[in-house]
């Protein structure tokens, strides 16, 4: 393993100059003036793979190319690893507030050393090239890989991927690995790695109240009518209790709890949430009084009111009992909650309080299941212990209360899990001017990489 | 007595010619092309009474002008009374659904013999003519009335009464009286006639409840940060309890119970709550369990949810959690309520219930106070007594769930209790196409005002 990394060491001023090449190429896949300049830098990549001895290929959709290469030397035995990155960047505006050219690459002096300045110097071609060169190491000094690689490279991850399904299903054999390893998310801070081991799904509906069949004269009627509005916030109302904990019955089926393992690794991050929550005029958490703030944010679901509206709402007042009041939910959910049940559950529950006379019509939207990784799975530990190896301190074990596409669309088309490690920083600026990414980050990223590797193939 | 009704009865044919003249001007004050007929029906009224033998005249304002009659030869020892009606009409479109011309007026045979049609018919040309017949018959047989009698006709009560306030402050002296008598509302079918006991009033309140600065992602924030559309409806639905009671402290602070002796003349009146509501698409009343569907109408006050707004309200679903709601409210009040400490009650109410981080904004609309009049006024009595005189049965004590302006500005300007009688029905088609006034309803009118003014005299 040491000469692995000591070539990496070596290697790193060569490594920044492929960087900065593949950085030079300004695929911006949401702009289709800039397709041609996508589809070199999807050639680049195949080329790379290809140079590094990968049998390399586009693989074309109906949109912009992927790239798809394999390794597989390792042999039938060995773990099949299925890497994802993305190819292409955002657009650059405003250019005028980059201090520089976003597709001149730079190295600029910062307070924790040189970082790389340019549009997707961390997102995604600096995570992408940080893991092709760990990669390069093990060929260098192995001539092979401890693992089965295939490296999957999509160029519409910027503009919400509307080619991902049909490039995963394309390709389905050739995607037929044990797991996805995604280098596209952050570190917990400059010295502590992490791994997002879960993210939240989500269900949407929407519920109207429906009461008499036209809006009444509050003067005429008060009283005596039943009032939607009043109906629907009493029911509304009830659904969280004073404790914070919400109070559909069986909303909560299925969910493993914090393990006292994870709520630990979280007490050791040393997460502010009075800071997190000042930065936006809050000062309290107002989840569940019995849960950490990070659970509240990352390891349990939500019911949550996006939108509400019913009579009138305009200046002043007016005196009238409406037909109908509306809202608008949406439930994040955690591993375990199975999207569907929750919407019937939902539906029972404001079902079971109308009142007489009030009709209700619910309208359901889009449903995704949560999604966490198991704290056994053995390309977990491998990573863990990969992390701490190289940065002597344990990896956090972070969880996202939003979803991430990629990974939902991994586990529907491929019934893949997904391990995310990343060594991006919250102050990259990704999508900003002057995105960057610290050069130590890309160099002990690509030593951590390099010793995943060799972790993945350790495992039984 | 007999005399005076002999003589209403006798001068019918005259009476009704009387009230053609007065119906044949098209006196409509929303339309300022009728400004001139609206002075000639003042003049019409003023002539009319000048020639019964009152001392009248025009009182001129910054509008159209006011008629002020004044008829006091029964000595100051006897009851002064205010009679109120007014000259104006509403507007007669859209004329193509009248069957004859609305300023032309017929008798048309009817189910209930003949009707008078025409715009006005009732509203109130018809009810103010009823009530100078009956004054006339009295003059007729007597030479004198058995009260000091003041008219107060009014020429834009169908305008909004833009300078209602300004007559009665300019004439305060004149209008100086015991109490109003007030000839515009309705029997409680054709064969029972209904005095008009309590008026509900209003006090009108925004709550606007602050959460984040911004708005925030669900995703990232979901679970953790204040939602203000949860904080205002989990504190709005416990406005009410399972029974309909308002929970708000000191709400129902002053307010007497309905009477045993006015929950039985409402129980003999045969209200079908289930119809009522049935035409409005309902069938249960809503309000507080333990009060009668009338009393839920006319003597208990409501907190009413006329309009309620936050987040997203457009298509499909959008993960915010807003940075505020709101919610417009009003309350009918009844007699003894403190408008003003309604307000302030429910200003608690809110405040005491806000969670941590909310922060709560309120923008206070009009109050007016209820109105009741004491089941013991000696006028009402008198009124009570002349109408079971006339219609062989007892008057219902009815109240209406809303406000009528008059009645609050004669309680405002002149501090005054109102007495509201009137014989329409309601299927007059007030405000319609072919309103019309029973000629029964008319004659009979005329007979009981006769009859009132002399009861009113008998009063200690």
């Amino acid at each position: 393993m040491q000469k692995i990394l000591d070539t990496v060491d070596a290697q790193l001023e060569t490594s920044l100059e492929r960087l900065f090449a593949f950085l030079r190429i300004p695929s911006i896949s949401a702009q289709p003036s800039h397709a041609g300049d996508c589809r070199k830098a999807a050639e680049w990549a195949r080329d790379a793979l290809a140079g590094m001895g990968f049998s390399a290929r586009l693989s074309e959709t109906s949109g912009l190319p992927g790239v798809i290469a394999t390794h597989h030397e390792a042999g039938p035995n060995a773990p099949h690893v299925l890497f994802y990155g993305h190819y292409d960047v955002q657009p650059a505006d405003p250019l005028e507030l980059w201090n520089s050219d976003p597709f001149d690459p730079q190295l600029v002096d910062g307070p924790r050393g040189k970082r790389i300045v340019a549009r997707g110097a961390v997102d995604d071609k600096g995570q992408v090239v940080s893991f092709m060169e760990a990669v390069r190491a093990h060929l260098a000094v192995n001539g092979k890989l401890p693992v089965r690689l295939t490296v999957l490279l999509e160029g519409e991850e910027e503009n919400g991927s509307p080619s991902l399904a049909e490039l995963l299903s394309n390709e389905r054999e050739t995607l037929a690995a044990d797991f996805v390893y995604v280098a596209d998310t952050n570190m917990w801070d400059f010295a502590t790695p992490a791994i997002t081991t879960s993210l939240r799904g989500l269900a949407a509906i929407e519920v109207r109240l429906h009461g008499p069949k036209r809006d009444l004269h509050s003067g005429l009627f008060g009283g005596i009518a039943l009032n939607p509005i009043q109906a629907l916030v009493s029911i509304l109302g009830e659904l969280k209790d004073d404790t914070g904990r919400i109070q559909i019955p069986g909303f909560y089926d299925g969910i493993t709890p914090v393990s006292p393992a994870q709520a630990e690794n979280w007490a050791g991050l040393g997460f502010d949430a009075r800071a997190f929550l000042g930065d936006v005029g809050l000062s309290t958490p107002a989840g569940e009084a019995d849960q950490l703030p990070l659970a509240q944010l990352w390891a349990r679901p939500t019911a949550e009111l996006n939108g509400i509206y019913g009579g009138y709402q305009g200046e002043g007042s007016k005196t009238v009992i409406p037909a109908h009041a509306t809202a608008k939910l949406t439930f994040r959910l955690v591993a375990g909650q199975d999207p569907e049940k929750v919407l019937k559950h939902f539906e029972r529950f404001v079902t079971e309080r109308l009142p007489k006379d009030a009709r209700v019509e619910f309208k359901r939207g889009g449903a995704a299941p949560g999604f966490s990784l198991s704290p056994d799975a053995p390309f977990l530990r491998a990573a863990t212990a990969a992390l701490a190896a190289e940065f002597n301190k344990p990896a956090a074990l972070i969880g996202s209360g939003a979803s991430i596409p990629v990974v939902e669309a991994f586990k529907t088309h491929l019934g893949l899990d997904t391990l995310l490690v990343g060594f991006g920083l919250d102050d990259d600026c990704i999508h900003s001017p002057n995105e960057k990414f610290e050069m130590a980050c890309f160099h002990r990223g690509t030593r951590a990489h390099a010793r995943m590797l060799t972790a993945f193939a350790a495992q039984p």
